[in-house]
């Protein structure tokens, strides 16, 4: 694995005192949310809400999903200052990101969600490649994701991404919003490489029009969730020719787009339950 | 109850067909994910993702929640068009969204999150009322509320939240982002009137700064939820005397603000474990 969870930085998470229902004092630990501001050259695009961890990933993957950054921009620096919170992207050509601030969409995730630009722009070109799936690799990577160390286990309230090739996670991101995450991976995979279409994302989060429109401009094309679907996500992903596999709960998942990429490897019989500890919920007990 | 998830509303859910775990065509139903475009007086302010119902309440929430409306703006009318997907807020003077637009903040919910303006502007003249809350109000909401027949129950991938008076759900909204769901709110709060002191909000979501936020701008002083604390939603709850209360499971609760205000009157032996079905998690397995 290339990135996961990094449990011994103490940025991210705090201890807080409260009570418990039998009115005993209890210290635990929450996640973090910080603000940081990312700045296109000289332009101020956003603040947003994380975490913390990867500034540099989330701001270029931020820029590259709201199509900002396009894939053949040269990025000649990314400088975090962590004292007045700023992540500062420079490309060696100007961009047009003032014709997208103009446009914003609100999309439909768990926060006043807004996307600069049409959120369609440039997916009527998107063929996705029939890359194969594996069902045994889909229940190998959600055993081992949901028994990883994380800071969802450890502090809930919390959402993962994670990139995967195969039965592999390669990064695992985590953030306050999985919108972050996801961002964090296309930060990570614009700056580090690598190939898009023999990968499969996971996540935590529902299957929404959002993550599916982020996924397909990626250029991955699996996208695989304990969580479920939305009318128009289950659209989309048949549109662009998107793999959709949601609602993966011990044997079970549902697959909405891309059926026939599946290849029935897996014996069913054998799937592990899912150990009580690591089912998620909307948080942690 | 004044208001709970319509069943009945054919728009809200579709029938999708897909395949299960053993290749068996199913059709489920999952929850719609619709544009909406809010428009303030001439003024176009945003395009929100929404399941969409309320979106008279949903538009005007929103807009007081961002406080592009004043509670002293006099709405002269809410005209929702169907057709086109718009609905626009009139109100008998000009008011001061021009600046708000320039700043933008993005939250950490589960979608690109923003919200204009300071997002703590306003925050430092909050004074939450010290209302006591009973423990046996909030184990007999979180029952009532998990066994409802609601969308989340139906087709899962949805939020909730709830505006309640002591142990009574007054009105119950659903959306594909919980923010909808607590902007629908408002909004209802807004046109429909009534006292915010004596108010409990309940949500399915995660406490973090925005619904902290919200809630408190609102002039609610009590928020619970099921779900986890991120550490600045704690801090922002001392700092206007709100009562925070996460991670509400069976008997069990944790409260990081406000827990001078509980009123331990709850038999804890006696409180019902959350019958399987209605154990929220990421979706509905």
């Amino acid at each position: 694995m290339l990135i996961q969870p990094d449990l011994s930085n103490q940025r991210l998470t705090r201890a807080v005192r409260g009570i418990d229902h039998t009115g005993k004092v209890q210290e635990i630990r929450v996640v973090e949310e910080r603000p940081l501001t990312i700045y296109l050259n000289a332009q101020e695009i956003v603040t947003a809400m994380t975490i913390g961890d990867y500034p540099e990933y989330l701001a270029v993957g931020y820029l590259r999903n709201q199509r900002m950054l396009l894939p053949d921009d040269i990025i000649t620096s990314v400088d975090f200052d962590e004292e007045v919170e700023t992540v500062v992207v420079r490309t060696e050509r100007k961009t047009d990101y003032e014709e997208k601030l103009k446009k914003k969409t609100r999309t439909s995730g768990c926060a006043v969600g807004t996307v600069f630009g049409d959120m369609m722009e440039g997916l009527e070109d998107v063929r996705l490649p029939a890359t194969p799936v594996k069902t045994s690799w889909l229940y190998s990577l959600t055993h081992q994701i949901n028994t990883m160390p994380s800071l969802y286990l450890e502090a809930g309230a919390i959402h993962g991404s994670v990139l995967c090739r195969e039965d592999i996670p390669l990064v695992y991101m985590e953030d306050v919003g999985r919108h972050n995450a996801v961002d964090k991976i296309a930060g990570w995979m614009m700056l580090e490489g690598g190939t898009a279409g023999d990968k499969i994302m996971y996540t935590t989060g529902r299957l929404t029009s959002e993550m599916v429109i982020k996924t397909a401009m990626m250029g991955i094309p699996t996208l695989a969730s304990r969580s479920g679907f939305t009318a128009w996500g289950a659209e989309i992903a048949r549109q662009v020719g998107l793999t959709l596999i949601g609602r993966m709960r011990g044997k079970r998942f549902i697959c909405l787009s891309g059926e026939d990429r599946l290849e029935w490897d897996a014996d069913v019989t054998a799937v592990r339950g899912e150990p009580s500890k690591a089912v998620r919920k909307g948080g942690k007990p």
